[in-house]
């Protein structure tokens, strides 16, 4: 044991009235609701990333958390790997997610960077037989590094494009090895600065022969788990070629890969890209492409990403709403791609982040739960299609009228349909009920 | 004629030293550039809805236009229809545009109603007997009449899908007949305004369908000319279908209709979606689906639809030089989807509008041209990606190379890639020479 | 009595396990909370405007709302009064708000217009006899007719500037005379479309004008209540001069008002302006002008004013918590400042809707008052800056020690702060026991 | 000589046809316009952060760029001051721009800091003897270091407020011994992340403070330059008190420093605040508080600061027509607060941005000159205000006349007022002659 989280004991579920802060108030992992355990309808996990290895910077200062681990190579690399297991007992997390450049140092080739992050994976391996931590997804970062300044697969030079398949053969190794759940691409720097100086057809080429690699990769070493890529509009670049799930369809439908790839959905990119969460997920799930989730927000009135851990029941609620009725996230699960803010410098405060993000998640479930088990919202909205249920409009929708078929019942029938409440207000109200 | 543009001369080009505020300083139509007339290369249309059907209204004030056509049903509606070939042939324009409502009332009955967008579609026939202004397009207007409040195609009642397909075979039919280069549909009301009371996956499909009937019947009453959707993100609904040219791309994979629609991209659309135009009309190219532009913009602090006339140039010369290198427009063109300011309610200020988005389209062609004449920024991007030509790099992006096989040439290679400058300042500096 | 809203009872609080959509659940009026009535806190009030003037039309739509009393002039006046007394009634609403465009048409001039308001006070005068409902305040509708196209007291015709005092002296005699406690000034139009035509320290010397001529008026006619301004950065504008509270504050100083006006403060306006409500509540409360507020909501993916009814309990909260740190609206209260859903056509909705928005604000209160009593969270904000409160620390913000004396005790004591967590994420949880 | 700009010349104007892209093609300093040269119209400065401090780090990925003295302590300064002033004399720049921690490395205490910072400016002295570049202004750098994590001024701790208020006495000295025209704060941690944990009031008081102190000690030491503040709305906070312009007025009002310190206006953090940048010039010039310019850009489409090089012709016209009609900068100046994209890791890049930037400065300054000297666009206005010359209109304004005389006349009067064209597009063409 480090002492890094000094005499901070496992956080445990302590119901709503408790008022101890390091306790679970509505996270009960084995709670059965609709039918599953609460763990296992959640499957969340702690990023790595930004728990173990962001130092608190932002564009206008340094680090500001004082980890024993920054700065020392392959050791810190240990240490942190460490500390890492020691958080995912104290908050009892089933799952963790890393990319390769979280959990080991660069080296001064492929090869060594390559050498690094196996050497990492070992010890989580050894790790993993004595904790219940699972891996629900890994991923390579393609991004922070200089090299990738212009692009990784969409680079302009090649030699980039290659680089980037080493980097990700031995990602997705390790997460193979590791019995990662999912693997996950995030396009960090796949898109452009300016428009200036690329070629957007050329790029999205380049990126859609390197999913394709990938999902040819993944099939051939015998990883039978989701491959996942991550929307996002903007930032850092102007813009990327993976703006929101509506831009990751038609780009799977191009490249044909609709079947093998799904999507990872973030909240604060949905946000980011114009869309509420709930729209993201419910446009995934109509589009077959729905696969996980990545759970933070984004402060509204910040233009930028701003990772927050999420603390809003009624989004949530929302949120798993629509993914109950898409039937769950299967092999996926709720990442917490969040960060602590730059001022929470405490080791405390990397477990009230999570538990306050987890009591969130298990209150939503709870209400949309509920919401889905008293009946009255789903029949409402049964009832508004319901005309679609008659004969004629079935024909309709099903290619066997013309349009000028239609426009001659049209006018014979003297057709005039008139409006009918949407119901907002009271929809709203309903759903209130329960949050 | 009609006194209201009262002694409004006709418009001519006078080059850019004159100080005459009614006149084309630089749109010149039959100047060649690169080969080809002016007007040839821009297309430009009036539009009928902004210039004689909207009346000035905002969400917090109505009318402050005084047209003496307002309020006369089809007594108006003939007026308005020689007002508009004055304004026409004043502004010397090649095309106009229409919805069937704008040019006339509606009435008790679909019926009704397709018999006045006839009667008014007859004397445009007449009227373009002597006049050389051309139909760029024609469309349906399937959301300001409160039966569309819940959506066309879209509704959740089947009977409005029923009547809007009605309402879409006369528009089609009058633009057919009229000689229209293009038939456009845009969503207005495609979407929702709460997801609280919206199935996405069905009212997707009623929409594949409905788009699918008209693709189909265009085919059948044999129109020619292209068939476009108009992305736009939201407003007046919370979220549209036809939320940016990406989303539409998928979506028109999704119903197989990629090769049988195309899209008509505006400015201000592109700037809801938080694209530029460039952008949405480098990517359609790159797609295959760019058909046509509506030329506007927005202002840069409001957060909705202003549909103001162009004014920038150094906006617009982007667009050019992508529409440029894409080959042209082809039957598509520049619809002026732009709308007086509210307060800018003289005759005269329509002229203003109009002339000043001319003369700003015909500076940005020009400016485009110069630059591609140049070759100097072409030969900067080619070079760019000049990487890609070799052996080994066609290889990979061909698929001939398995993600292990790169792996391993990195490493065997040690490759290890070099960032080269971006040279986003060279090049923004080398476009300024040009506007 | 009408039979607009047929059999609908009136609204009783039932409380939160009632599954009756016409109850109130939270709102219980007479509930005794921090030592005050619920209703008392609240004071909220029902907008003449969106409930009753309101047609449903938006940019791309008319009129969707079939209300009896549209087009009917004076006699559809004095029916939307009788059916606006009844939803008060209806509801038990203490409150209500209008401007003297919703209660009465305008006249051929502004003596008729004034008679006709006057007409139509006196009505609610009576019909105040036997209602429980008061008036929270009354205002001039000085933005929706065309003569008010570029701005009321900030036009560039001075006449128009006369028209609006004249519009304000009637409006604000009959909020006296119908015991109004507030008088509220809305600048619509007080700003500029494009500032091209524009002289803005020419319209701002007008706009200051204007408003000590209202304050002058008010002490004058006896009236006591308080003068409100109500901030909102843009829309229908491009700019606003009442942005938001920090620049309708130094508007004040500049004239010299601020200890004669407050600010009524909107939620969806402070969302427009990229604040939360609640920080425009605290900014307020901080500068002693917090005065009342408009209740409702924005829609957060659309770039204007929605306009909805409030319904998220977390957002509400924190409002409350400002409010009652700073003692209380005094005289002001809670107007809904929201419309119904524009597909929300049936009459059964404007209860819907207000319903909700009460049981929001009574779960907020309630919540915020928890918290307040609990103590827990106000103690860790002391303790924040309990360091300000030592001898020192007091003398450098009193003006006791100058730069160069500061700056020597640093380098003789070598001061080197450290740093110390922020405990966002705790307090975020903290709240969140409550909410 | 340093070899890092290795043979790139010395920056001469060659005029517009010139295809060097290391010549000014319009940016000729001595050229006359409107009575005064050039460059004493503009004023322009290089900024030492983006020139030469920042890294081409950005959220999500380390530095690009590849500078000799990175990580060199204070023999990396010297070599720093050593490039700049080779940069100054390369663009021939007559200013350029610092804070304090962007020339010289932080030390173990304040003292130690202070004696590098001093270091540095001597060797600065010493440049200046021989080289023509002057110091625009100076700044303490109070937002990077970790212990400004929770604000400088507006810290909880005082003792980092006294900390600061060492480093602005450091920072104040050097500026005002090298001659510097004017000394800056800028407020980057001036705010709030989150409302939870702060008293606005509090805070407020304190920053009053503070400047208080700085504006006494200036006087103290004799510095006649101009105090300013930057404003800015957010980032790397959700909240800055120096929100705008109107925003910074109502702050010195409250504290009575009005008379004392004007604004330095950025062109992002107007477009941040959701303004444009000639309304934040326009306002702070009607306000008296017009001081200085932070020449950039942002991008149109990225929700957070990108300080790009100012490149829109139109844009700065507008700009400098402001500035031109509110008689000039005076002490003050175009500093360009713009980085090189991440990308451009060359340092001929560096030559491009400033070249660039100066171009459509010079451009935009003749634009500006050439408008008002045709004086049609001035006339307009004016005639659109002409009413208010009336003895009348006057007597209104200048309080000479009660709401009640006022309304009485309009009655007596029947005055009616009938609503004016804005002209918006007549004028935005005639705009568009001049850019």
């Amino acid at each position: 044991m480090t002492d890094f989280f000094k005499n901070i004991a496992p956080v445990k579920y302590e119901g709503e009235n408790s008022t101890n802060a390091l306790a679970y108030r509505h996270y009960n992992k084995d709670e059965i609701v609709l039918g599953k355990r609460m763990e296992d309808h959640i499957r969340p996990a702690v990023a790595y990333w930004h728990s173990f290895a962001w130092e608190g910077g932002d564009p206008f200062g340094g680090r500001t958390f004082d980890r024993p681990w920054f700065d020392k190579g392959m050791e810190g690399a240990k240490l942190k790997a460490d500390v890492a297991f020691e958080l995912f007992d104290l908050l009892d997390a089933p799952f963790f997610c890393f990319h390769d450049a979280d959990i080991a140092p660069e080296g001064d080739s492929l090869a060594e960077s390559s050498k690094n992050v196996r050497t990492i994976a070992e010890i989580f391996a050894r790790k993993m037989e004595t904790s219940r931590t699972r891996l629900l997804w890994g991923t390579a970062n393609m991004f922070s590094n200089r090299r990738f300044m212009s692009g990784a697969s969409t680079n302009p030079d090649p030699d980039v494009f290659a680089y980037a398949a080493g980097q990700v053969q031995t990602a997705m190794q390790v997460t193979h090895e590791l019995g990662g759940a999912n693997y996950v691409l995030w396009g960090g720097r796949e898109g452009y600065e300016t428009l200036l100086n690329t070629r957007i057809g050329q790029e999205m080429d380049q990126m859609g022969r390197f999913l394709t690699l990938v999902v040819e990769h993944a099939e051939k070493i015998g990883f039978k788990g989701q491959i996942l890529i991550e929307p996002k509009p903007q930032e850092p670049t102007k813009h990327q070629y993976d703006f929101d799930v509506a831009t990751v369809y038609g780009f799977l439908k191009k490249y044909g890969l609709e079947n093998h790839v799904k999507c990872n959905i973030e909240v604060g990119h949905a946000f980011l890209a114009n869309h509420s969460f709930e729209h993201e997920l419910a446009l995934a799930a109509s589009l077959g492409i729905l696969g996980s989730v990545d759970a933070n927000r984004n402060d509204l009135q910040s233009g930028w990403d701003t990772d927050q851990f999420p603390n809003s029941v009624p989004e949530m609620t929302l949120a798993f709403y629509q993914i109950l009725k898409a039937g769950g996230l299967g092999p996926g699960g709720f990442n917490f791609d969040a960060k602590l803010r730059r001022q929470s410098i405490d080791p405390a405060d990397l477990l009230h982040g999570h538990i306050g993000g987890l009591d969130v998640l298990a209150r939503s479930l709870k209400a949309a739960v509920a919401l889905i088990e008293d009946g009255t919202y789903d029949k409402v909205v049964q009832d508004r299609y319901a005309g679609w249920n008659a004969p004629e409009a079935q024909a309709m929708l099903n290619g066997e009228r013309t349009l000028a078929q239609i426009a001659a019942r049209v006018e014979k029938e003297n057709i005039n349909p008139q409006p009918r409440s949407g119901q907002q207000e009271y929809l709203e109200n309903l759903i209130n009920r329960f949050v």
